[in-house]
């Protein structure tokens, strides 16, 4: 489904009505939710949710009001301008536990106001649960073992020879990031046995992984990757990070899992690396451009799993739980959680 | 690949053929290998990595030798008749973690003789990642999502809608059997965050899980599994347990992971219950008859993943290094470690 068109402007008829419960800045404060990303129903949903906390919301782009009652946006990838035009907003609150980069832009997420992103230990699992499944998915050929059934074939000569059962501790997954999301996948990862490498940007200590980090400690990590699994937050320093050089370092038939943003990925370098036999396969859940393009070769290539931003979604009764008592601080003055807010220098 | 045929009789030119390093009872016994199930290069690695220790081999069918000198066998589902005709056998290897519902007969395995299972605490490990990648992969709509790629459909409503992420927690595991294959799944599932039932033949106490057991509190155990795994040994009481009666007690969208033996499952029960719309898939590895016929209906069934009985292949230089070790065990007069020796009236 692609993801709705900006509207030139917001209806005029609607945009001066009168909204309900007026009051003292805070008390009836309204909330703005607007995205381009997703479909139209996802968006009712989260408005939905948000009105049964007893928020007023104005919904982009069908339901806006007086856009100067707007103290809270609540968004993933906003309208360009939108959130410019609220004179009285105070934080902007993602939709996701992470920003896009089109967010981190003073023209679409205004500079001077908090940014801030969903936090639930639960969305880590979903992280971490979905790349337990890409990893295994992987060492156990579950894709080969699939075309073997639509060809009708009990290919079990490859069960017992060349799809020989590596064992957990044999195989060498490599995590790229270990923040919320990255270090509860090594976690994981850990628990069910497996040998797990972790490069992150600045030194980490992680008990039962080999860590590197640093650019220069990027192509030793990823000569000991068998699996790897993207989950940097994109920064400048990370965009591309997946590229011919670093597949070049890839052991012949490593696997790239990459779920945190498409634009870490040089997608005709991954199409090269896997034409040319050296990469096996690749589980993408991230696009450069989102949804996936019609023409883009990803589709279908025989090598490759197309997820549609799927690895980990936010629980949306637990967000906007979050979004509320976020609000609420806000309201008192108090301060934030730290996790909360996207430092919008480094990009998470 | 179907599985060889029995020949009527060995080739006659070859039984009578001397065999190397005669010697004193023991000292230079003979192993006999065979099997009627997989490939025959399957068979012939096994062989190889019997003579790598040093063993004196006779491979069924092309080079059996003076049957008189064989004292081990080693095999899967043995052509009947076979092991009959060694008068000076020892005892009976099952290549695989326990034995087929044939190979309990004593005219296939003669009843007098030790019947010994390859034991191996990473195959525990084998089938408990298979077991996860199963439940994650009807968790997180795996399959449903490749249907989308190959509509190069951006499934994206499904993704936030109908395919909301059920947490880990609230995903109820129902595990039936918790011997050394089903305790090594339970382990790993509560590591990872599920919510495990488990059902055994006898009272047990798992920590992390809630407990059944016997068939009066089977259907109780069945109406709290969103997934049912089946891993218990297939034994007269356990024969045809996957049947109408117990899917009817599965909550309706429940999805059957059958690992264990064909004979648990009645097959056109899974498939009224699948065709109803009462299951909402299933991921078979075993089956009454391997390989499964081609006419089988479950190949092309939309709701089913069909595996080549796949899930846990022995490491075959493992267990031929403890068949090595149980040999010399047998030989010097010792005992036997008891979990490797199977129990011929429970059938594992």
């Amino acid at each position: 489904m692609p993801p709705h068109e900006p509207p030139a402007e917001a209806a005029p008829g609607r945009e001066g009505s009168p909204s309900p419960a007026p009051g003292p800045s805070g008390a009836h404060s309204e909330v703005l939710i607007s995205t381009t990303f997703g479909p139209r129903d996802f968006l009712e949903r989260w408005a939905e949710a948000l009105r049964a906390h007893g928020l007023v919301v104005q919904a982009w782009p069908d339901a806006v009001g007086d856009l100067s009652r707007v103290e809270f946006a609540v968004t993933f990838d906003p309208p360009p301008g939108l959130l410019a035009r609220c004179p009285n907003l105070k934080a902007i609150h993602s939709m996701g536990a992470g920003v896009s980069p089109g967010m981190l832009g003073g023209d679409v997420c205004p500079a001077h106001l908090p940014l801030l992103r969903v936090v639930d230990p639960l969305m880590a699992q979903r992280m971490a649960t979905f790349v337990l499944w890409a990893v295994i998915n992987c060492q156990r050929k579950c894709d080969e073992y699939l075309a073997a059934q639509q060809a009708q074939s009990w290919d079990q000569g490859k069960a017992v020879e060349s799809y020989r059962q590596v064992d957990n501790g044999e195989l060498r997954v490599g995590v790229m990031g270990a923040g919320h999301l990255g270090s509860a996948a090594i976690d994981l990862l850990l628990k069910c046995g497996y040998s797990v490498n972790a490069w992150t940007r600045t030194p980490r200590a992680l008990p039962g992984a080999a860590c590197f980090h640093g650019r220069p400690q990027l192509h030793r990590f990823a000569e000991r990757c068998d699996v790897v699994v993207c989950l940097v937050p994109l920064t400048p320093e990370t965009s591309g990070i997946l590229d011919a050089a670093f597949f070049a370092c890839l052991p012949r038939g490593a696997i790239l899992v990459s779920l945190s943003r498409g634009q870490h990925l040089v997608e005709p370098d991954l199409l090269a690396a896997l034409d040319s036999g050296h990469l096996a396969g690749a589980v993408l859940d991230v696009f450069r451009q989102e949804p996936l393009p019609p023409d883009s070769p990803l589709w279908r290539h025989p090598k490759v799993r197309v997820f549609p931003h799927a690895s980990c979604t936010p629980d949306m009764p637990r967000a906007v739980a979050q979004m509320v008592r976020l609000r609420e601080l806000l309201l008192a003055g108090k301060p934030l959680p730290p996790e909360v807010v996207v430092d919008r220098q480094r990009g998470y």
